[in-house]
């Protein structure tokens, strides 16, 4: 009302309407991190702002929220992710801490809430709902429903994750329903996941309260799970992307019921596309409503998780705000909560108001030593020969499908040897949660490397040390060298790393910034291709190969699991 | 998934699906309460459901929810209000029991929850929030912030109810900004209501954390606080009609961000015209998009207050439908949970799965002996002579403000006494919660009766009793009337009752039909007119002469308000 000044004014601002799906000249007055008034001009006799910002007839949007993000994805933490969406305007995100679920249970994901609660940059949560994947794994954390109710007092946490388990929710599964149910008690929302669930399945699914799915990958399938009332996330991914399949459904029409998600990006892609913002970009230059394509990744998805005062340029709003040309560019101003921490796609530090991007808070040691595989010897990596031809997990470039095949093995002195000349490599599951110290031992085809080993720490969902080798020598140096870095990704050969990335925290994550991350991982390819490896994303391959709810063939540290049929297998094909 | 019977299957349906805002051919199976499925076609190997109603092409739209009644207008019970509404496929309210809080505070507020506990018709609350309107009325209830805390307990209080004080809203006064925040901080809604407020107050009144507003009454101002991020409710009400003014606005680009209300319906009305089934019948006649009128007074307003499952033809939600050739006409059929509770517009009695009309829990005495003003006497009504002019209160037909004017009364033996000659009558508020018997007494013009007296229970919103009358002895009569029944309307004359209503309950509601309601209510108006009575809505007119808070001048068991000074004044125009 003009009683005291406002701390900052917005002048000559085209602002992005998400309520009218309207571009709309006026002035934005700020009190502190809240949006006082959005009017056409401010009245004469009101007190200067603090500070006044022309904007010259640039576009103000509010900042943009991704409804549905695994961060571990980015292999950074929380402070360096928003380092890099922030000037993007992203200014916020509702995670699913999976990975860390599974590393570390209920203290890995108090540690993502710790370690985003004073960053310039919203991080809600969503409790991970299926922790183990499968019975299959052995897995780090315990995460049954006590640790989930005790999480859900947390105001951050706006969700129960994604219902991956569909199958045994249409089933009606008594364990998976009382954890959808947890939420919808407290009001909460309860999250979809159902890859080409259609008809009675689809209808069977979100009639337990799912609210939502994200995985949709053609338009027959998004209308229909829009039409059944899902609120729609549409993913663009760094591997896969839907926008384009979907792009139909970008319609005012559909009001409040679609939502832009990026599920997982990886660094490469943060870097160069940006996260959630790449997907109102593409939709206005596909032709979207500017002003719908911006809610899609602002209010609505505020809107479905309750996230109070946030997603608008309206009075009484947070003042998560970003300036820009138009709406495909980079913003030149980011607001959040109503102070400035970017100019120009470049973060500030030290803004006023106190941003603090900070070190990040102190990570707990069930984070910090995660990765305790039993002692491990040439002997861990041995496999017996099989009477017959053996199972071989072939992996497929640029998917995450594997498909099961049978092979006789190269034989040495009655143990099974890796050989390249076949494309036929040693894949190993090393737990490494201190549980026991099972070791699964299998043989993978299609990574085509002709010498020595990758290793990696991040193994869905278990995150049990996978490593792929032409030699046990060169597969116990690399899972090794994870042992001493206490995670990572390592590329090794004839007793040297050749390439490596530290993943401190959980085995998953780093303390680098996102662009030195992107560099190691740049080396790490480049290692692996230097070793022969024909796979486009060998470490990404590499940490699904044991994935054991997406078929055909996977390894644990338990073995190896027919995904279709739902059970472990041995490793002879005749058995 | 077909793996059991569906309790009902409603096939060959045309679903209005308030998603994507289409009509879309389908079946839909009923599981309880719920809907298990909406599918193109059931599929083969289904077992047959245990109902089949084949609706050959008709529309199955979701029951409609209006989103703001104060349900005491309608002067009857929770159950006999959803007996009228149901038939009309309109399955709840989310109501404001603003009289019923100021007559008997929290045990008010109670007594409607429980007595809509277990109809077959969805009541929602929010808290009142301005009780007492103010400071110059004596009212039966307390009910401060403690109470409404309490309240929110309770699952079905989904908000609080409308910030009527903006003035005190925007001035940033701490007690209502207080009461708005209690809402909140429980993640519930805090209404609004903020006639004709635009501009800065409008955006300071939103900054509050007032999410809606149902009293735009011009395109220009809908629109300006649609903008603003105000979820709009347009409102048709028995007085307000506000939807062909703002029919522009119900508009599938403006996704949940409009609703329909009706706020104050009259018996008469109500089964004349229907509730917000009204709404969705004009807003299509005048050219809507079919899918979305209906989603404005479901989904949409479901989703505001953050109803689960409530609003939609989807699976997983309640199975509150209807039926209908089209959503012009009355529905043919009529589900609330699962069950049939009306056809061809009548409710049906003993309805399959017990559907409860009930005859009303139990009212407790807070309510039942509301009408307690003190022993009266002619004198009571006695008006001294004031040396000049006096202030008069004008009654203008069909609008609730009145002016303040000022003439010289007619006096005998040194009092006041009416002049009906010169249409002026007397007016007076009788404090009637037992505490202290205030009588105001003052002169009305606009009545223009020339005997007898009216007198009515229903006063906003202290709901004392307000009597007008053109003899000390009629309003007495009248008056004393109202005390043995303990509340109600009534017409009177020379010693006799010409017309009356008893309201037993508060001195606010009936315990008859709708039908009945209506039928006395003719008499009442018919017996007023006999009286000489020129006013259209007699009753109506007199409840509102003690509402303190709408300009100009009011009369309440305190005395004369001046509404725009906001102070009780004198009789005499000069002191």
């Amino acid at each position: 009302m003009g009683v005291s000044a406002a701390t900052a004014r917005l002048a000559h601002a085209r602002v992005v309407n998400v309520f009218t799906n309207e571009l709309v000249d006026g002035e934005v007055l700020l009190a502190g991190r809240l949006i006082a008034a959005v009017l056409t001009r401010v009245p004469g006799g009101y007190p200067e702002a603090e500070q006044v910002h022309d904007l010259g007839g640039a576009l103000l949007r509010p900042g943009y929220i991704d409804g549905h993000v695994h961060l571990e994805s980015s292999l950074v933490t929380p402070a360096q992710y928003a380092r890099c969406l922030l000037p993007r305007g992203v200014t916020g995100v509702v995670c699913d801490p999976h990975e860390l679920a599974n590393v570390a249970g209920e203290e890995g994901v108090r540690w993502l809430l710790d370690a985003s609660a004073r960053l310039p940059f919203d991080v809600w949560v969503t409790v991970p709902s299926c922790v183990p994947s499968s019975p299959f794994e052995t897995i780090g954390g315990e995460f049954g429903p006590a640790a989930m109710e005790r999480l859900m007092d947390d105001p951050r946490v706006v969700g129960v994750a994604e219902l991956m388990s569909f199958s045994d929710v249409i089933a009606g599964d008594e364990e998976v329903l009382g954890k959808a149910f947890l939420g919808e008690a407290r009001g909460l929302r309860v999250e979809g996941h159902a890859p080409s669930l259609l008809g009675a399945g689809l209808q069977a699914y979100l009639a337990s309260g799912v609210a939502s799915d994200h995985e949709s990958t053609t338009l027959e399938e998004g209308r229909e799970k829009l039409r059944a009332g899902a609120f729609l996330m549409i993913r663009e991914g760094s591997v896969t992307r839907d926008l384009d399949a979907l792009m139909p459904l970008v319609d005012p029409r559909h009001g409040d019921r679609v939502g832009f998600v990026t599920d997982d990006r990886l660094p490469h892609d943060l870097l160069l596309e940006g996260g959630v913002d790449l997907l109102v970009q593409r939709a206005v230059k596909a032709g979207a409503d500017p002003a719908y394509a911006a809610r899609c990744a602002s209010y609505n998805v505020a809107n479905h998780f309750g996230l109070p005062r946030r997603g608008a340029v309206a009075a009484g709003y947070f003042a998560d705000l970003a300036v820009c040309q138009d709406l495909t560019a980079t913003p030149e101003l980011v607001f959040k909560d109503g102070v400035l921490v970017a100019r120009d796609g470049v973060p500030l530090e030290g803004a006023p108001g106190g941003a603090r991007w900070g070190a990040g808070e102190a990570v707990p040691a069930a984070l910090l030593r995660s990765v305790r595989p039993a002692r491990l010897s040439e002997e861990s990596f041995r496999l017996s020969a099989p009477a017959g031809e053996a199972r071989v997990i072939r992996a497929i470039p640029n998917q995450i499908l594997t498909r099961s095949e049978t092979a006789l093995p190269t034989v040495t002195d009655g143990l099974v040897v890796a050989d390249p000349t076949r494309d036929l490599l040693k894949l190993a599951c090393v737990e490494r949660h201190g549980k026991g110290g099972g070791v699964g031992v299998g043989l993978v085809s299609g990574f085509g490397m002709g010498r020595g080993a990758l290793a990696s720490s991040v193994g869905h969902d278990h995150h049990n040390l996978m490593c792929v080798g032409a030699t046990d020598a060169d597969m116990l140096g690399a899972c090794s060298r994870l042992r001493e870095l206490g995670g990572g990704l390592v590329a090794f050969e004839g007793g040297a790393v050749l390439a490596e990335l530290p993943l401190p925290i959980g085995g998953l994550l780093t303390d680098l910034s996102l662009e030195e991350t992107r560099d190691l991982l740049d080396d790490l390819d480049a290692a692996a291709r230097a070793l022969g490896c024909e796979l486009p994303s060998p470490y990404m391959a590499l940490s699904f190969l044991g994935l054991a709810v997406i078929p055909e063939l996977r390894l644990t540290d338990l073995g190896l699991v027919d995904v279709t049929a739902r059970r472990l297998v041995p490793f002879s094909a005749g058995a």
